[in-house]
């Protein structure tokens, strides 16, 4: 190993055992921590980051990377050595443009927005968040131009998220399904259906705790290189492939909100839990591309966790859990997980109009990055879209614009993302019946864990080794395209509703 | 501030942090982490201690502190700074006394004796741990010579643990206890009082769990500073005064044990939560003091955990969250939670026969330490020992000289800090007696709180920045002495037996 190498590799371990106590804190303070344990843990997180940053960002750990970057060097390396070399090269060139003291203003004013946005929520008051939305914007824009001075901003936001990405991809795929689905949800919300009151019930916490442990256990979530925590907002959190965590919330009055949750965390650990062991601690160990992340999550909740034959081999143990549920027919709770209405929060939206959630707010970042609309206007903007594509108008901002925290932080292009991966979970979906046989079969006959297995050696072991473009090629065969979701939403929902 | 004092709080603010760090981790590890991902943890503790190593041991903080501790530079630092800086030159002095070849040794024999003392006592077998206890022993004294050049071995290991303390000083108390004990012990153990059966059955853990939490609450345990976990052996874990947090272990077939536990490691806490704010985050902000601190944990275990009246306002309390303690009546529940017999097992005697563990293992160190003794020959020697105060002989080592990990670590001094809390304690109970009132009546009427308070105020809120001398002299206005334990000890026994 040449010394700029093992230069290199120590920098990244000092790092890596750093980002281990950040994680471990941040699992901490959402999971466990007192409340007024906050400002120790936080000064604790605040000084490893700097560590983290000054090291990554030093002119060391720079011509280091330009040391192995060259002819002579890079050619010695071994395939994940010159991903990750590439990278970090990227990442470094990328972080370096941007002025010190903008980072630092940037920082401040993604936590003012955020407490301001908090704030507007809890008030309904979009006036409080709209002079820091102004900002962000402001903000974001010069952010992207520091880092990306060639590229189309809002492309090299997209990017940012999923590489490879753009503008005209998203265009094309998204406008594809939106053909497809307005008529599709005009044609079952016109149905009228009612919702099954026997949910309007109350339900047992510890019960929805064990559920949560049997789907886990069934999906394939390893309790070896696992555990689960209790949060507000259920996340996922990897710190190797051989600890990752989810959390979920429980709620007295709701006894599947929970189950899909831990479903959709599931999705997301399994796949962090099955990176190959060789790339652990590097910067390939761990999936960095949203989309391709999300199809793995959505792809456990929704084509897997959605459908009825999921249910067949454990909806039995589920009553025995929750004896609630005996009441309830697998028929009766394959038709409430798949409940279709028009609906204001897209947290809360099932599979099929949740689409139509995203490409509002996709719609609506172009507005903002392409033609510079007005800050003010976007509420009215977000209702008409509500209007147009759902045929509901939200009464309140918090019903609207101000549900969610994306735009706060600058997360713009990241929305997309979210409906990205379902449309890769069509593909997925179609490639895996090819090669596996008829998915309603191997659920119903227990054999789910073919599938993850599936997943495991088409996607999980590369991490962030193949990027998305690779990965959807070398398992699908083909270029991105809506028709396979389109396709399976179209018959699914066609036989639930006899459209 | 001066230069120096700013940067030496610079150095001691980002050890804070990085210990910060640690202790999450290390709390993480014993109640949360899933098994697979020990080696990414202990790989970032050990970064981290190791960090943290480099920065207190450095040139650097050595020259700082001696610049402090000028007499220009000393007459104007607070009070606090005073004594840390102190204390900070000491330790770093005695730190690098030690040849860092040798240190390094000495912490690869510890671990190494950690996992022979395990082996060993699964074996059941004091062969296997034999040579790595020789080792402890004489690297321990070659250690203490390093560090302490000039003073006795013993005596200077003993002042480790609770500074000022030597072994005159435990002679004296502790050969008062043994002869005031002995015979008290021996009249209880002669009623020959048989168990209460009632004990003998199967507990409920959640219940368990939730009568922990009662206890806590009711002692003073403040939730918004604190936090509960479960682990194999309880411990008491402080971040800071706003973080402290307790580990039990929850048993199907003991009921009381979980109690006792949740009481002791609360006592611990309940110290570290009430140290005065301003002494955060400094050498001071913790008591260091293992006698002063095992004197707060023992003292809400025993003297007051132990008293009937404890139990009176909140037993029918517990009684509903276990109901099969409805069969048992309080007094036959303070009984049980008294009932005194001669048993191997240091850590399940009851309070009084527990004396009598810690002056077998003081006495052995003496051996040890003064008289050089054979390591052979100490399993002899230990069940001899055991025979002449408690007239029980183990029948293996496992029940006997294996029992206990301190010696596999080197911390020969440690033992005798136990008894030491206990003597402490019958000097607080006969000040409170005399400034409070009777104690009895105190717990009777639910005041517990009152005396969490004046424990706060007369011994939690300086931490460390009061020696033990100096608090026992402030508190009790007198010397350390046996008289009041043993007098609390006579009087109480006399009466639940009818001596």
């Amino acid at each position: 190993m040449s010394e700029a190498l093992k230069r290199y590799k120590e920098i990244i371990a000092e790092c890596n055992n750093l980002s281990h106590a950040q994680n471990t804190i941040y699992w901490d303070m959402e999971t466990i921590m007192p409340k007024e344990g906050f400002k120790g843990h936080s000064d604790s997180l605040t000084y490893l980051s700097t560590e983290v940053f000054k090291k990554t960002t030093s002119d060391e750990f720079y011509e280091l990377l330009k040391t192995l970057n060259t002819k002579e060097e890079f050619e010695k390396l071994s395939d994940i050595d010159k991903y990750c070399v590439k990278e970090d090269l990227k990442d470094i060139e990328r972080d370096r443009r941007v002025p010190a003291d903008f980072f630092e203003s940037f920082v401040r004013a993604q936590n003012e927005a955020g407490v301001a946005w908090q704030d507007a929520k809890k008030a309904n008051d979009f006036s409080i968040f709209a002079p820091h939305l102004k900002t962000m914007i402001d903000m974001t824009k010069r952010m992207v131009k520091y880092q990306y001075p060639d590229e189309d901003p809002y492309d090299a936001l997209l990017d940012q998220y999923e590489e490879g990405m753009t503008r005209e991809a998203y265009d094309k795929v998204f406008n594809e399904l939106k053909e497809g689905l307005v008529p599709l949800i005009k044609k079952i919300t016109a149905c009228n259906k009612k919702e099954n009151s026997k949910f309007n019930d109350t339900f047992s916490i510890p019960a929805e705790k064990e559920t949560e442990k049997l789907l886990l256990n069934y999906i394939g979530f390893s309790f070896d290189k696992g555990t689960t925590g209790e949060t507000e907002h259920p996340f996922t959190m990897e710190f190797s492939s051989k600890d990752v965590r989810v959390s979920n919330h429980f709620r007295e009055d709701d006894v599947t909100d929970p189950m899909f949750s831990a479903i959709h965390e599931g999705g997301h650990a399994i796949f962090e839990q099955n990176v190959s062991e060789e790339l652990d601690g590097t910067t390939a160990g761990s999936c960095k591309y949203l989309g391709l992340h999300e199809s793995q999550s959505r792809f456990y909740e929704n084509i897997l966790g959605r459908n009825k034959n999921f249910w067949v081999p454990i909806y039995e143990k589920i009553q025995e859990i929750e004896p609630k549920l005996k009441a309830v027919s697998l028929d009766e709770f394959y038709e409430k997980i798949n409940f279709v209405k028009n609906s204001f929060i897209r947290t809360a939206a099932d599979e099929v109009t949740y689409c139509l959630h995203i490409i509002v707010r996709y719609e609506i970042e172009k507005e903002i990055f392409l033609n510079n609309v007005d800050v003010d206007s976007l509420p009215k903007l977000w209702n008409e879209k509500m209007q147009e594509y759902l045929g509901i108008t939200p009464s309140c901002p918090a019903e609207g614009i101000l549900q969610d925290m994306h735009w706060s932080d600058g997360s713009f292009g990241y929305f997309p993302t979210y409906l990205l991966g379902t449309i890769y979970d069509g593909m997925y979906l179609e490639k895996i019946t090819e090669e596996l046989g008829d998915i309603d079969v191997i659920l119903k006959e227990g054999r789910i864990l073919e599938i993850t297995k599936w997943l495991n050696e088409k996607i999980h072991k590369y991490g962030s080794s193949r990027k998305p473009k690779e990965v959807i090629k070398a398992v699908c065969g083909k270029e991105v395209s809506a028709q396979p979701i389109l396709k399976y939403f179209t018959e699914k929902y066609t036989k639930l509703y006899n459209l």
